[in-house]
């Protein structure tokens, strides 16, 4: 490997011209990053046109490899942290001030798509690139960050909060090996995972740049989701018990047909989420009858439930009301319907306010439109929301695909959300969280 | 082995002295009926007190070794058609006359019970035992018949009927052969399947002594149940296709959601069944969503529908209005909803409306209350009705328990049932289909 003098030493060298007068002009470069993600999506690439890089994979080692030699192409100092973490650094004129840190991941689900993650892991680097150009040096020190494991259950966010349990580790990952063998894989070191963890004091904020995932931003032409929290998420096991029987033999009024009463449930969860004002999403998104023969009434059904929204109140509001439903349900049908709480410790986690308003400052200087909305979907943000203030920045998904091979977020939407981060940042840099004037 | 002097032959030296007049008062042996039950539950004994004996296993082996010791010892002339049916005879005073034939199977279902099948073979043998006992000669030959794999797929009887196709050798069985090799492994011979067809001209009638697997006759406490026909049973795989997305950035009104569809639909499945007048059932038994994922809105259903009834027309009544019901669905929730016929060739088979006569007649000579009622599960002479007048007597089954191990029939119920069956076949020997006066 070539050794190179880090481009950063160099600049601290010379001559510092530009101190905020013009970095409100400093954007993105579209076609660097388009680029990019293509390039990326090599790691991993499936048939379907997606990748399938799932964490601790070959593919996702080689996602990482070219992810760290771009970093160091572009000076900065790089290190990859007990929990697998890769963090590149960028020294600013303080270098005691907190850190801004800000990234993403690349990890995929399996059959994913190109555009989760790894337009906030490049949209940071492109922050990186932009100021190198401008020869831009910041007072706070600057640190892009790619965690690992994010699709796995925010394995990486979860060190840096001081929160992955030792039983995580032993969980078996979509790689096939443990959490604790694919950290060790890409280069973490999993009985040390406290030195992985930060301290509130060092960061100033995480701010993460995140395509939508969902259809409201296309729907209704707007450039930016200003993002106000990512929503808790609770998740049950619902049990419906009937009695199973033959049939043919067992007439119509004599029946405790589990599935029968799993269907009306189904639709009752829907009915709820959608009479209740407000945003909330409740999903069954998995069933089973059991025994499972066409010429067997079901006996037994096991169904998922999850509650999602960003005020815990409202997830419980919906849930009792579910609750109530199944009693009824249960009656009516001569079944016993119960829950079982999978996962129902997973709180909100609002965006900081005044990032919020950053932000929003930031993309209206850009000329661009801007909506404040709820994170559907969990993010690495959600777990640093615990130790610092977290902002996050939403870009359109075409469709509102993700998870998906068909995946798409337009070049220019993209080179916007890397705009806006790098506005943000340079905000808050200089003018602090409220960043005001700016 | 001890070779036997065959008792029939015995018979035919000694002067008959029970011609007609007193067959009125044999009665089945409930203690031995009771306790040859207990006997033939041990072979393929589960834990929790059922069989299970599944077609071509060497516990169906044992218990066939076991039922032709029976047939032997009463004398019978046994032999195992090419298909693997036991067929054990009895001649009458007249070897010219078609056979009266009767019997059911040993196969189980896996974690069956003790009665299905078992009930009709043993009562079939139990008219050997008392007509022995009486010294009686019929005038026709009589033939107990063990069919071969019900559980299957009516196997012995397709053959029996002709129709056992060189497809179905090659699926394969709950033992782990396919049907070929495991008619071979019990003594049959499917290069030659042709040799155990019957000829129409061969069987004056055959009747089946059968648990009822329903809970109908109990609830209405009622004896005997004189099986009116064995229902059509039509299957179809019914596929909802939605579209598959985030279960927390799609908003609920943004949704294709194909569990949701198809929750609708089991539900409108069983009110269409109970809305119309008559006894039809449908059921939905099966069901699976893709991707399965609590957090992914469901993109594809795939459940069956199952509809039985003992008109064709009826059935077809049925899945037309599903049909209808289940357009409305898809147009309101987005998906498309299409049906996949995987069998619906199964027509209704009646019985014989002489041999009901005779039937209801028999029972009431013996004081026992009667039902006129559908088979909603198939059996073997829903085959044999395409060659012969076929009768079906049934028998309480308490709690309408069957294909499991608490199945239960009492004692009195299998030995009253037994000599219902007995009387039929006097009266059908002395007076012929429609068994005036008896």
């Amino acid at each position: 490997m070539r050794k190179e003098i880090p481009i950063v030493s160099l600049l601290l060298l010379l001559p510092v011209f530009c101190l905020g007068a013009d970095w409100k002009n400093f954007r993105a470069d579209a076609k660097r990053m388009e680029e990019r993600i293509k390039e990326l999506s090599k790691f991993g690439a499936n048939p379907e046109g997606g990748v399938s890089r799932v964490a601790f994979s070959d593919a996702d080692v080689a996602g990482r490899k070219y992810i760290r030699a771009l970093m160091e192409k572009a000076g900065l100092k790089v290190r990859v942290d007990t929990a697998g973490n890769i963090i590149g650094r960028r020294e600013g004129r303080n270098p005691k001030l907190p850190v801004i840190l800000f990234g993403s991941h690349i990890d995929s689900v399996p059959h994913g798509g190109n555009y989760d993650g790894d337009v906030g892991v490049l949209g940071a680097l492109e922050c990186i690139e932009v100021l190198n150009q401008q020869n831009y040096l910041t007072s706070h020190p600057l640190e892009v960050i790619v965690f690992a494991d994010e699709e796995g259950g925010l394995t990486g966010s979860h060190a840096v909060a001081g929160e992955l349990s030792p039983e995580a580790l032993q969980l078996k990952s979509h790689s096939g090996k443990t959490i604790g063998e694919g950290i060790r894989f890409i280069g973490g070191d999993p009985d040390n995972l406290q030195a992985a963890r930060r301290n509130p004091s060092e960061i100033l904020a995480y701010l993460e740049l995140h395509i939508e995932q969902g259809g409201i931003l296309e729907a209704e032409k707007i450039n930016i989701g200003v993002v106000e929290g990512i929503v808790g998420i609770n998740v049950w096991d619902v049990t419906g018990l009937g009695f199973a029987n033959h049939a043919g033999t067992t007439p119509m009024n004599q029946r405790k047909d589990a599935l029968v009463a799993a269907a009306r449930l189904v639709e009752s969860v829907n009915q709820i989420a959608r009479s209740i004002p407000g945003r909330q999403v409740a999903t069954v998104g998995k069933i089973q009858a059991e025994p499972g023969a066409p010429n067997v009434i079901p006996g037994k059904v096991v169904m998922s439930l999850e509650i999602r929204d960003l005020e815990k109140s409202k997830i419980d509001l919906v849930f009792e009301k579910v609750k109530e439903s199944a009693e009824k349900i249960a009656a009516d049908t001569g079944t016993i319907i119960s829950f079982t709480a999978l996962d129902v410790t997973a709180v909100p986690a609002p965006t900081d306010p005044r990032l919020r308003k950053v932000i929003q400052e930031a993309a209206t200087g850009l000329g661009l439109t801007t909506k404040l909305m709820p994170s559907g979907a969990g993010h690495d943000a959600q777990d640093i929301a615990r130790i610092a203030p977290i902002g996050m920045i939403f870009v359109p998904s075409i469709g509102g695909i993700s998870h998906s091979p068909i995946e798409f977020t337009t070049a220019s939407d993209v080179a916007n959300g890397a705009s806006v981060l790098m506005q943000t940042i340079l905000k808050v840099d200089e003018k602090g969280l409220l960043g005001q004037g700016g």
